[in-house]
Formats: structure tokens, sequence, C-alpha cells
């Protein structure tokens, strides 16, 4: 199975990456840019072919390595 | 506009930042992960209403900032 994690900022964390590509977008000639938001994206291949177990592995791994999530948010989608 | 964009290696570029984290978990205990690949995950609000345009002026701002098209594929979704 293939699962799809993304880890992003919580609502409200101060996200200065985000903010650097928003300037470097506006000196780019890029206008109309209200806010950028920057995570991360994971793609783990996984041995288990069960898609529940599949599920509560990566949320160990989510919990445990790929995420803080003091700051961080992060959702799973479980594929073939 | 809401833009999402994930900026993913192409296929054959090493990813040294996905085996250190397969390593981790690895180490953490977790067994049957084949293969880990990292992206980046970016989301931008955007003051443009047209969906076509949007989308336009989200993929010229891949192609000069937000990917290295060399080595990096992006893909580019569209929401209110």
């Amino acid at each position: 199975m293939k699962a799809m994690i993304h880890v992003t900022l919580k609502p409200g964390v101060l996200d200065p990456q985000g903010k650097a590509v928003q300037h470097a977008l506006g000196s780019l000639g890029f206008n109309g840019v209200d806010e950028v938001r920057q995570g991360k994206y994971i793609e783990i291949d996984l041995d288990e072919s069960d898609a529940t177990k599949a599920e509560a592995q990566v949320e160990d791994m989510c919990k445990q390595l790929l995420s803080n999530t003091v700051i961080e948010d992060y959702s799973i989608e479980i594929a073939d």
C-alpha cells in the first residue's frame, strides 16, 4: 500500500518559510498573493496489504517521527 | 481562490531526505517500509477569482520559483 501524508503547520503558527516565498513571489511580480503556507508531503510505500492496519501504522509514524504535533497537523491518505 | 501545490522529486532522482526518514522509521521499529519520498506542499491564497487564470498564474510561479524543473515535478489543484 502507499501512504500519502501531508504535514502542515497548525493555523496561527508563524510560517517564516511561507512568508519568504510570499515575498519572493511579490519580487517576481506576482501580485494578489494573500498568503502562502508551506508544509511537507511524504509518500511511503508499505508492505502492509490491509488498508486499516496501514493507516494505523502510518498514524503512529506521524506521531512519533513525521510531525511535531505541538505545532503541526497531519493528514493521511492510503492508496493501493 | 486557493491553490494547493505538490512539488516532488522526479522518479530516479536520489532523495537523501526520504532515505533518512526511512532509516529513522526502521530504527523506531517500523518494519515493512519499502520506500519514502519527501516533497513539498504549498498552499497559496490568491485574489484571482477565475480558476483558469489562477491556475495559469500558479503554473508560472511553479516554473519560476517554487520548483526546480530539472529535478522536480509539480502538480496544482485549484479550489474556491
